[in-house]
């Protein structure tokens, strides 16, 4: 079996360190990659540190991958060896039900495989994400990385960029639409520039006056600090969509005054119940919508890197060294991070 | 100006009684209309027991509104005195914003006005409804009574029946989809009929054990008894849409599961906040979409009278005189109608 190097979590309280394991055989259809680079996502700390009571240990994390492709199974049609490639949140699922069917496979009636984290579906092996220098994965759950794109850049679009692709798409944001995009971290800034290349009239919604100057040169039309009740007030029932980023508990109704009626608020971020309450009235009297959505298909995924290499977007990045992936973590827990980390995995050639 | 008899409350805590008053001379766009029978709808007695914070006194109630032309204004064009017609929950808006324009009236940037505890736009008088013998609309608001229809059943298709039929249209429910009724009271059985005339397969949930055979009867294709976690799990991810009837508090998260992936959750009674708090994942998770819906416009409800009359659709009614309101307000109170108290105003003669 294929020896990998990478950084794993041994508990929820311990830190990333250097871990030697074993990537499976290729089977017929997988495509072997060298990784080149990985993004650093909130949710890589939220899972090793089980924030969310699902964590399995050893975890490599990592779901923004870029490699370059090293050997494929002999049913392999679409990829060859030194192919550019990416791998995003999933990498398997039952591939027969209605949302696979539908090429919508983070739906899976049974439940996609994560990248890292979960059962593979065939040999009950956890699943070992990016962080590392290698991966094996089925020819299904791989994107081609187009031509002239930043590879260093488009890591992130695997996770920041899908979450926010797939809904702007799904909902239907157009030309002359306006959005509000609310917090900009890794998924905002995203959502950001992807509405802006749609056409929207884009304004970001942020707690922090701090963040004003440093959204505006990031392309966004308007900003309204939303602690500042005059400005939330100012912006009633003017927009069509909400873009939501915020992970934690945050109160909706203000928001929701905010869109016009037939408005959309669509969350990709905050799982947890929604506190402070939804008001009733806030849907109803003005037929509003609240929906969710969750990264992206497959075939969508495959749409935004293309997208993104068309209308040369890029995410901003820091790049990093495997080595200090720790310190990372730290800061962008604290938000100090512009906007997303990415490993450059050379580094872990060097211990 | 012309005399009406009504029945009225004077406070929170009154009871009805007889009630005289003044409807305004007709404007030249108004239509003065002969009352036949008003509809009974929960809403009136929430009103008039200000329960919403909202009533004005003395308030004649009634939004169920079915009567016979007996004058026109100089402007008025589409109706002539001797024409059977219907006034149901809005008598006037801005008639120049976006809903209005879009035939949406109930979403009017400026509110609409109420068929009863309005201000009236122009001349700021207190709008009184129809519990009484005679009312004066404006041409915009008076809908036509397809011939054929039954008046007298054909009454709550003027509140409960386009409440239900307007999101059954606008979210797109056809032949094929699986919904979910939840509740039968007065909107909830107009909404099974009207799903079903729609062509979708219909479950009604229920908390009574009570109801599934009387459900049966009305149409339903299956009941499921809410409070049993069994009969909850045994039809998780199966719907495309639930109508929610239901005006009280109570917890979506068991029905938003029982959605599947882009499933639609409708709530067209529960103005308050949504406690227990929705689940943010259970939305995200499958991209499912919470929405609301506040009665509908003047053309969809024109629409709802027209699809009714061709398709025998009537509402389920037990006609009372209107000396008997008190009780029936008391029996509604209790879930005891089925479906929809409807007052036949030739009592109104009786004294």
């Amino acid at each position: 079996m294929p020896q990998a190097k990478g950084y794993a979590a041994h508990s929820a309280e311990s830190a990333l360190e250097p871990y030697t394991f074993e990537r499976r055989e290729p089977r017929p259809d997988d495509v072997a990659i060298e990784i080149l680079y990985c993004g650093v996502c909130h949710s890589d700390l939220h899972f090793a540190r089980d924030d969310w009571g699902m964590a399995a240990y050893p975890v490599v994390p990592g779901h923004e991958i870029v490699g370059r492709v090293t050997s494929v199974g002999s049913d392999v049609a679409n990829f060859k060896e030194g192919d550019l490639v990416g791998v995003g949140c999933m990498v398997d699922s039952c591939r027969h039900c209605q949302a696979c069917n539908d090429g919508v496979e983070q739906y899976c009636a049974e439940g996609f495989t994560m990248t890292y984290g979960s059962p593979d579906r065939h040999d009950g092996s956890l699943t070992q994400g990016g962080y590392s220098d290698k991966v094996t994965v089925s020819e299904r759950f791989v994107l081609r990385m187009p031509e002239g794109i930043d590879l260093k850049s488009a890591a992130p679009l695997l996770c920041a960029g899908i979450t926010t692709y797939s809904p702007l798409k799904h909902y239907g944001v157009k030309p002359g639409h306006k959005i509000g995009v609310i917090g900009m971290g890794g998924l905002g800034h995203m959502g950001v520039k992807l509405a802006k290349a749609l056409g929207a009239e884009v304004t970001l919604f942020t707690r922090s006056e701090s963040k004003v100057a440093e959204a505006k040169s990031n392309g966004v039309d308007h900003v309204v600090v939303s602690t500042d009740e005059a400005q939330m007030a100012a912006v009633a029932e003017t927009f069509d969509f909400m873009l939501d980023t915020v992970p934690n508990q945050h109160d909706l109704n203000p928001y929701l005054q905010a869109l016009k009626y037939d408005g959309t608020h669509i969350l990709v971020g905050q799982m947890q119940p929604l506190e402070p309450a939804v008001m009733g009235a806030n849907l109803i009297f003005r037929r509003r919508v609240l929906a969710g959505s969750l990264i992206g298909g497959i075939p969508e995924t495959q749409e935004v890197l293309d997208f993104c290499a068309e209308k040369g977007i890029t995410c901003d990045v820091e790049m990093i060294d495997i080595q200090n992936i720790n310190e990372a973590w730290e800061r962008m827990q604290k938000g100090d991070v512009r906007y997303r980390f990415v490993i450059d995995m050379a580094s872990m050639k060097n211990g």
